[in-house]
């Protein structure tokens, strides 16, 4: 995977994909499967919405890391299977046959199938509304992929991937963030 | 534009679609665009990130409410174009021609042209992230539309555009939620 321009942290989690969240606890890979995340600012802030039932979170606020991966469309089962099991009792990156890839600034592992990967740190957590705040530190992407679409969670067990794409960075050029 | 239970709010946000916003500070009726939104909870919680370089975000807090809703794929330059200028110099619902709907619990406008709108009250302000904190009140939506594909937007003056669907209700029957 190869690393790019911060500024494109955005670009991955504003459209609204589902990702998988990779964990490190000292001992054991994990990764779980979530659809709620948002952007926070231009600095490369961002948020996702988790709680005490998943096994990732314990390990997220203790580790004070985690990497978010993008997964592109032929991942879809291996995706909700991943949100389907507990790293309480299954090593994920061996029963889905997912590759784990060193990071550079966490302990968390890349995911060697994904479109891209944030490293990220915490910056907050906000409990009353299970808020983890997320630096991204570095941004790398995948380039030997031959599918990229995104896959967007409806919420009641159907799926959306990406389709027909439009420009209209013309229309919008004095709106757009720097360096994107 | 007919209302359907509460539980579907979730699943006009947990996709990431561009939403507008339209806001009513007891004398103009206004809109702007946004794409940064999350599902918080299974109680139709739900967070957007403004700030005050929006004219609406003064509105809405002044208010403490809001209509969210999304638009149909055919709409993209008018979201577009709505995200380009200021309701403190233009008349956006006249500019557009964007239909206001009378909603129940709140003053802001329906949107009808829209999929679906979701009318919703503050529940709180977190400033330093710009986090509005909604509780959706009621849901409608849209049964009359020929488009119902959602716009996803990249951040960098691109958009994707709905695409495939796939079901996999069966394989996540146990983790669904109530209602949906």
């Amino acid at each position: 995977m190869k690393e790019v321009e911060k500024e494109r942290a955005l670009t991955f989690i504003e459209p609204g994909p589902v990702v998988l969240v990779s964990t490190f606890d000292g001992k054991k890979n994990n990764v779980m499967t979530i659809s709620w995340t948002m952007a926070i600012d231009f600095a490369q802030n961002i948020v996702i919405t988790t709680g005490s039932w998943n096994y990732s979170f314990g390990t997220i606020l203790a580790t004070q890391e985690c990497v978010i991966c993008i997964p592109p469309a032929n991942m879809l089962e291996t995706v909700v299977r991943v949100g389907m099991v507990s790293g309480r009792e299954v090593d994920k990156f061996k029963e889905f046959k997912l590759t784990p890839l060193s990071a550079k600034y966490v302990k968390a592992p890349l995911i060697g199938e994904c479109v891209a990967c944030l490293e990220c740190k915490v910056v907050e957590y906000i409990e009353r509304y299970g808020f983890i705040i997320l630096h991204v530190e570095r941004v790398v992407v995948n380039e030997t992929l031959k599918e990229y679409r995104m896959i967007h969670a409806v919420g009641d067990g159907t799926f959306v991937i990406d389709g027909e794409k439009a420009n209209l960075r013309e229309l919008m050029k004095e709106k757009l963030p720097p360096g994107l």
